[in-house]
């Protein structure tokens, strides 16, 4: 467990997100944010990353933005003439998704002109800024999977629990076709909804999909906590009430109710951060489950932990540039020298943060169930 | 198209959500709203269907919250001696769900404390008043069914649309059986979540259908706009373009991706209030499309629309017993004399607001598809 509380600390670190360019030229070609409210024409970003907020909030004494490192804590809105609250960004944010809020006299609210995302236990603002590679995970006009909510009953913990199923294009039409499946777990203070809120992940498959570059199959994604306590209950966190829900619970509710191969040859798990950690000691655990594995800036495998080499086709471990390539890549290399058919992927000028677990799952695709 | 410009009219109006009680003994004993974010203990509710608010902005001059009566625009916060915010309404809520925001300092945010719900063209905070019949939309230990995300192709806007498609308990196990349709619209402000998520529509027909006291049938939820400009656009809003998207494009989409009965005579259109107003207009326009046709607070049908009496199976009409449900009943009574199958439900003590809705809906499925 000692790894798991590591990785856990790690996660719930402020994420080094300001990228490194000059401030001194700042752009003045500031759009809406693509991830706005209907209508809404702030919080902006400008193409070199920054990103420019707007409040209403007349008479507060004072504005403050969580995003950016413009002094410490964020970035300091001034009020305008006309009584509304601006402010940019004192450097550009790294490329993609992150989660902000907004303090107003003290208090922490969301910002009324973004979108919402769980993460850090809360409903959070969410802003976008475009990456060079965003085509990736763009809505496009190609054939689209499904999400699927669906409430499985869980005795272990006396509910019936959610999970969000994705079905590849043409999964309704080829009512004989059985698919993999891969179990795909997010990050501490998040939930079910953040891989294809968050992540994109269904448009990630889409995509990929329609290029052919990976083979179609079902994702899974559900809450990995079973503990409802206030902050996540991260202090009193054990994986054996959650690892009951997934391997006992969820896997038989999927294999009964999908078209899946439900075989341990056909059945991956993926997680990033904390779901990395979970992870790695649930695959550990059940070696009989899972053949295919992935830690997304959630921790590594050590060779000597894998008991029968024979059982594992895949350890695909990942992270942002930002964070700790080399532990990465070590043991990689590593767990190749031991036999094991590992791969590392290493996301450019990313922090922990979703860009980099998009990008993970865009690598890892095309490698699971070949 | 008075009709539905009058029906928009009254439908932003504030509701009156204030009920009639004794306002000099509230009872303490609040709690949690079951609508409230992981581990939140405000907003609270009591018995007595008071709610309680308590917000953190310890500089802020000045916190109301928009629900409720007290003096003009809602309920005035306190700052107390830890300098936290709190007050509680004048008086009792209406059962069910209601929207609101906080303003704070001249600006409009969400509770902190409570999850968001799209309205009024914004996320908005939500709370529930435990309603005395909530059992018909709670979450059981019953087989449960599952809300489908897809994304259909839509030429006519030259985008990827979002649906959600609510399939019954089942669905899956019976590869052969084919299902009706149900064609559901929000209102207003709202969007494509609304059904499922302020109404519950999932849960309750799980509810009923494992009570046997409806047929299983499919519903589908799409966005009710085409327009996508800020505050809905609705003095731009035009029929024509949804009624391509939902007739053109949608239906195809649905009988070609689900197991439907596609054709009018299992094919029904419902909405509540501008959703009521687009499922008139469109059931008329389109008389060989939908068979099954139900307006939730969205105004009635005269006998005269009727083209053809031998198209229509059902007109369901209904609205909360504090909107203007004389109308519903004479409307209702003039179809029959007519010889259309016509029926009525007030929803009592409930204004232009989610339990109505929902309580329409419970009361529509068990008429529909007979």
């Amino acid at each position: 467990m000692k790894s798991l509380v590591f990785a856990l600390a790690a996660a719930i670190l402020p994420a080094a997100v300001i990228a490194q360019t000059n401030p001194d030229q700042v752009k003045e070609d500031f759009k809406p944010s693509s991830l706005n409210q209907p209508g809404q024409e702030y919080p902006q970003v400008n193409s070199q990353g920054y990103a420019r907020f707007k409040i209403i909030a007349p008479s507060a004494d004072s504005v403050r933005v969580s995003l950016g490192l413009g002094g410490r804590g964020g970035t300091k809105l001034k009020q305008m003439p006309d009584s509304t609250w601006m402010g940019t960004t004192e450097g550009p944010l790294d490329e993609g998704f992150h989660y902000y809020n907004v303090r107003i006299d003290g208090g922490k609210f969301n910002d009324p002109g973004a979108l919402n995302y769980y993460g850090s236990v809360r409903w959070e603002s969410g802003i976008e800024i475009p990456a060079h590679d965003q085509d990736f995970y763009a809505l496009k006009n190609v054939p689209h999977g499904q999400v699927v909510q669906v409430l499985f009953p869980s005795p272990s913990t006396n509910t019936s629990r959610r999970a969000f199923v994705y079905t590849p294009p043409g999964y309704d039409g080829h009512a004989k076709k059985n698919y993999p499946v891969l179990y795909l777990q997010h990050g501490w203070g998040e939930d079910e909804t953040a891989w294809s809120n968050q992540g994109r992940a269904n448009l990630i498959m889409d995509n990929m999909i329609a290029e052919g570059k990976t083979l179609p199959f079902i994702i899974v994604m559900t809450y990995g906590m079973t503990n409802d306590v206030k902050f996540g209950g991260i202090r009193s966190f054990k994986i054996e009430p959650f690892q009951t829900v997934l391997t006992e619970e969820l896997i038989p509710y999927i294999d009964a109710n999908f078209r899946t191969i439900a075989k341990s040859s056909h059945r991956a798990m993926a997680g990033l951060s904390m779901g990395g950690m979970e992870t790695h000691t649930i695959t550990l655990n059940k070696p009989d489950v899972f053949s295919w594995y992935a830690l997304m800036s959630g921790g590594i495998y050590t060779p000597e932990e894998i008991k029968d080499k024979s059982k594992v086709k895949l350890i695909f471990q990942s992270c942002g540039s930002k964070e700790r390539p080399d532990a990465v890549k070590n043991s990689t290399a590593a767990l190749k020298a031991a036999g094991i058919n590992a791969v590392s992927y290493i996301s450019e000028n990313t922090a922990h943060e979703f860009l980099t677990w998009r990008r993970s799952l865009r690598e890892l695709a095309p490698l699971l169930f070949r």
